[in-house]
């Protein structure tokens, strides 16, 4: 951590800064420039509280040299791989999940599982709780949804991925789902993060629609700090001031994260979009950019879907899809 | 609701709209532009789902004419006013909270509180459960802190707000508290506004960093339409581009919720600012701009709180913020 | 347009705002709601100034249906190619545009316009006059830097963009210029817009850093409505909350122009991601979108350039960023 | 400057780091960290180039510790004042300025400047060239609006302040204006800047609406570098995510630019607002947090206003603000 010092100040207020340093077992270098005290910290700054320092009169700003977050950083590993059901994310091959975004009924999510597999995904996904802005909308199917993707995996063998809204829930979503889906509106749910860093289970945690790369690594680390190391991060696009889209596909925090982290990195290109028409150009620039894979809404009459139906790509849409980025994964070295 | 067709349509895709319109009891107006077909529904709009409606085949955009929230909604009634032990919130006179951010002990909160309440705080704040961006840093005493908030406010006399974070604890801190926080991490945390809708007790309700007002009004309607009238809103900031401040105070939040709900809109300007030079003038702002009360962070020693010191005011700052506020109460026909 | 009232104004303000549309020319349409009256307008709404009608009594909001440019609009033809000493940009070929960010002497130009060339671009980039955030950072070499392009393009024959920032100097930029750039922060300037659109030559257009996608169509009409086609649309990162990257490249915005407009759209990696590492990244990901080319700094020694530095790229570094979009382009059928 | 090292690179790169800052004629110390080198410059870092500094190989990223502007530094003094005929900017008494959006002829300015000057406003605001989002917009009057203002000072003794948007018409808006003001879109029209700084008028500098406090003082700082200290700043909304209101009012601008710089701030709650509904309440809470003073926009019958009509007061609402605020600046300690 570098301290900078506000200018003018009395040397006393430094030393005291320096004191609080050595008291967490830190070396601090005291730098007197032309205008101001400027303090380095040697060791590891994580044992200091950034705030706690930044409280302290005297004190004009703080940066911090190490990342907060440990076990989710580069710096402890290179990469790694997230393996449900004989699938590994973050390898070679690219993970595409597919499917609706609410479940609706057995029938059509098996319609829906074996068209998306036929047309190379290797995941189902399906909404059994939803997170829905309005009180008076459609709020999922609950456990009943749950067995559905149980049924729907016994017949099909693809894994499933699900939401989990509730600490309360936590254990039962864990039960019938392969992966356990964290969505953006509680990415920062540390409660949840950690009843489901609890599990072991993988856990796909979406980024929030105004967090940080930073804080999205450290609700990474949330999970992992609990022991669960599977954690496959998904960038689903965030807030920005521009209406033509829902989201703002944040297309750099791919090579950002790679850069960052060793955990897996997928794309939510529907959620970003909200409007079918991009969902295919956002998928290729995912690919291109270096994701691990995709997860897409799918449903064969979007119009009728129970959520999101205008950003769910139909049948011949997603078939559209997965060509394209064969094409692209190829391009970058990587396969389907 | 207003639906605009893509340009150079077959008519027939319009029609398919209208008879969507009419299956959900309303009456559709077709307009036949120069380029486009246009769509106007007369009736209760929010019978119709807006991304239904949105994903259909011709279907470009579309316009809400209603709010999509009934009970919070202006149109429902004027102004409401929340009483809690006598203390009235969206009256005349402004309510402000105020205390530490996280609790300590007790012997700490009891000076804080009978500082704060000799400043003219009327209700205590205080966190026994603590969001905090790192898995490593202080997570909160838990139900001890909220023990020590019922002491404090046996001594004292003040209400005490406090912060809920997991479903599982609503009903642990609905005991202790007079009204109850949701904190902006949480507020599209639907599983949490439901339970705390169900208890019947006074809420606090944050806006998330990055809410738009009418999602901020959403997250109320879940609450209300639990049985739950007593919502309480709070602007704390945003995110924004610029990082002078931690979050960017939305002032302008205040007279826009004025005009569209009845709830009484109270203000943060320490988690705003996050900088304890800035928060007396954004408390002035926010008073001037016509908010109901304040809730702010105060502490003996803000470098030694236990979180967010470096917005934390110490008493003497407080006392500073009180007096000016009581001079800007007046200069807008309030009191304190 | 479609027009909002008020809840529960009388009919005579509705009347008053029929009698505005019929005075320029359209046909009102009057829809009595259940709550609200609402009309819309028939005919060409861009005879209407939306802001007049906002600014009538009783009238809650508006919405417009028409896109408020008309010659860059998709409604005006499908797709346009702006050719340039026979490069055809919006054409199956990719364009590949790279160079200094500032330029500095005639020799090191010609290294680098040579070793861009066999890389396979096909014009070159540099600023002879430079927009610099700090009055005391480089300006530029001025019409010297002018002076150097006409040389190095009468070496290699490669066609040379180069950026003009004040009116004064537009005709001068527009003789040695094949392409004259309009930066990010000249968008909304739009004296320097008329100007550039008197000259006829094709202009490369880039969007300001908070503009949203219709104001960038609105600043392209601008240069139309002169009387010049030829314009090229640039995205290059906008402005976020997120600071990993300089701008946050909105990916996004290549298949939403490609949906409203017919000009051809490039896209500047350089400038979005302020770091060579994710330069790569971000331009394949902007081919795999659709782009029709990129625009990216070069130079030999990128510690030592002049400015932009960090996001400049070396020789080997823009090598590798050609093979690899070479690979791109094929995948989504284009080439280079 | 503060320059952190990559992980585990080789000492080489720090010493080459080194050579450079002391190539500048600065000191570094070279601070070996458990992981990392970090430098730190002693001296006046703005001698560095950053840019330059973070392009160097194995440099992860640096912090500035002063701040880049000088001129406009609290550092270099307190406080500064703006004269403009007897009129103090950033003394004890608020500088009001009001008037129309757009000039549009003699009488109707007559009559708006007679309205303003008798509820309190002490200087003329009035639009004779207008940058306007659409090229089919109302442009202004030109040199015809100018004439106008010197007409109407002639009658009412108010001084006018009127936008440029050239660098061609600096010296036609010198002669009529007597503060020159530079729109939101200009902020960074650096020529424009340039050449208004030579003028030694005094200058209104607006914030862009996406532009960091630093940027903005960058800004002051490149009138001021031309020899014209005569600035004041105007705060009038960011653009953010959220569209109740056009803009975001940044309230917290003014307490910071108040630590930052000693140049006047006012505030333009009306471009802010959009509406005319929030003007007022935008206006009381910018003078509560310490503007010096408002611009306004005022019309007799805003919905005929050639622009922005939707945020501009009638006589009776101006007059109702200047009341309105008139209690504020008392309670701040401040008059009108």
């Amino acid at each position: 951590m570098i301290i900078v010092m506000e200018p003018g100040i009395k040397k006393e207020l430094a030393l005291k800064v320096e004191g609080e340093i050595k008291k967490a077992g830190l070396k601090p270098v005291l730098l007197a420039g032309t205008e101001r005290f400027v303090i380095a910290v040697i060791g590891d700054e994580r044992k200091l509280d950034e705030k706690v320092i930044r409280a302290m009169e005297g004190v004009e700003t703080t940066m911090m040299v190490l990342a907060p977050y440990k076990l989710a950083s580069k710096e402890n590993r290179s990469s790694s791989i997230v393996s449900v059901n004989g699938c590994r994310i973050g390898g070679k091959k690219l993970i595409i999940m597919a499917g609706p975004c609410s479940l609706e009924n057995e029938q059509n999510t098996l319609q829906i599982a074996r068209a998306v597999k036929k047309a190379g995904a290797v995941m189902l996904r399906g909404g059994a709780f939803k997170p829905r802005t309005s009180p008076y909308a459609f709020q999922g199917l609950g456990e009943e949804g749950l067995k559905i993707l149980k049924n729907i995996k016994a017949k099909t063998g693809l894994p499933v991925v699900t939401e989990v809204l509730d600490t309360r829930r936590v254990e039962m979503v864990a039960k019938y789902a392969d992966i356990i889906q964290i969505g953006a509106r509680n990415m920062q749910n540390f409660e949840l993060l950690k009843e489901v860093g609890k599990t072991h289970k993988p856990v796909l945690l979406k980024r929030g629609i105004s967090a940080t790369i930073d804080e999205f690594l450290m609700s990474a680390e949330y999970i992992m700090s609990e022991g669960n190391p599977h954690v496959i991060l998904c960038e689903r696009g965030v807030r920005s001031f521009d209406k033509s889209t829902r989201f703002m596909l944040d297309i750099s925090a791919i090579p950002v994260l790679k850069q960052k982290t060793h955990l897996p990195v997928i794309v939510d290109p529907s959620h970003a979009a909200g409007d079918r028409r991009y969902v295919c150009a956002l998928a290729r620039a995912a690919i291109a950019a270096g994701a691990d894979g995709l997860i897409v809404e799918v449903h064969p009459e979007p119009k009728k879907a129970l959520s999101d139906g205008d950003q769910t790509l139909n049948f011949p849409l997603f078939n559209k899809l997965m060509r394209e980025i064969k094409q692209i994964a190829k391009a970058v070295g990587r396969e389907i």
